[in-house]
């Protein structure tokens, strides 16, 4: 299997061409950003922890019959994925209120929240991947309206999932972002990752940021947490 | 029938207590605010505008099956309404894009919408009447989602009556704003106004601005500008 050229580097990831047919070459890379590229740094392990993290939880998944880009890890900080083009939305599953959308609605963080909340952002950095409601995908041409209905039911199938294996390792899922993309024969499937740079994680008995709000908040001990959350995500 | 005392002052609008059972007597001011009450200051004649055109469209609504609060009408610048407790969503419909959406999209202002966009943003100044979605609105409790699906039932009818009155009359209804209330017995029922300071309408030909979009932008020919569309809406 050879690694070709760079077809893509984004904040956390490069993305390589390959000799697999119908598949990219990714690399998870220890750079970290944060406030849509305002704040930036290093967190050492990271990509390792992100790749390897997303690995054990795209393969839960799919045994649970959500489809995922994941193929196979190439080594620790690289997996060989399906190649799919990315739906420009960010598909954000609360299960306890947190960050923008504490601010945005003026409500405390750490609320449970009984109807889990789904939002989409568009993804474009420019406007700061700003939330919409499904008729702006729709007019965006995002995605049609079948595939927004798609996306959503998969979205909280996994929230589930995600939900009952993190709560066994006594890590609350408070929210995620995910992103979808769709395959060269129209499939979409879950893309990108699952790690604590797109999870909130909390201790579910102390309560303990476990994941990138550690950096954004500058809570220190950032390396050491991302360690952490990957050994208990790992634990059979 | 007695006006009694002042229950509510808005930006627009003061809403008194009256002895007729179940009604406010509403009372419209020439006030005009823009950008959350950033910016203020006086359309002459607005109040007259505002009031009597607001009863023309809520009794074509009400012919079309639309129910409102509209009950009739008191002088040039009051009328009696049902009372409501009012849903805290603005509900804005756009046939064509302008204003905060073209902002937030990074889409030029006027371009044609096929299938119009609903949105709601959840009353609140202190928050900047922030954009939300459904799932938002049960969080917030705002309305039961039997209630959001009526809303958005009953905007989207509005939005084809309004559009065709407006269309005979040679002008575009490229977006407006919509508020519904509850009454006592839990009926929903479209309240507050429907006026340039609630809708962006274009001429027909020349693309003038119509509304209240003279004001915010200081485009001139406010008042001479209200008391068109008030002659156009008021034509059979």
């Amino acid at each position: 299997m050879l690694r070709a050229e760079q077809l893509y580097e984004g904040k956390a990831k490069r993305v390589y061409a390959t000799d697999v047919e119908n598949c990219y070459w990714i690399s998870y890379k220890d750079d970290a950003t944060a406030f849509n590229g305002l704040k930036k740094g290093t967190i050492g392990g990271k990509g390792s922890i992100n790749n390897q993290m997303s690995a054990i939880l795209f393969e839960m998944l799919e045994q649970n019959g959500v489809p995922t880009h994941f193929v196979k890890l190439l080594s620790d900080t690289e997996m060989l994925v399906k190649q799919v083009k990315i739906v420009p939305l960010e598909v954000i599953v609360r299960n306890y209120t947190a960050g923008s959308m504490s601010k945005r609605l003026g409500v405390e963080e750490g609320l449970k929240i009984d109807s889990p909340i789904l939002e989409f952002s568009y993804k474009d950095d420019g406007l700061g991947d700003p939330l919409i409601n499904d008729d702006h995908a729709l007019f965006l041409n995002a995605a049609t309206a079948a595939e927004i209905d798609l996306i959503k039911q998969l979205a909280r199938r996994i929230n589930q999932l995600l939900t009952d294996y993190m709560a066994k390792r006594e890590i609350i899922l408070v929210d995620f972002k995910l992103e979808f993309g769709k395959t060269a024969d129209g499939q979409i499937i879950l893309a990108d990752e699952i790690s604590p740079d797109t999870c909130r994680l909390w201790d579910k008995t102390t309560k303990r940021k476990l994941d990138k709000d550690r950096f954004r908040r500058d809570l220190g001990d950032v390396e050491a947490t991302y360690r952490e959350v990957f050994e208990r995500v790992k634990a059979r």
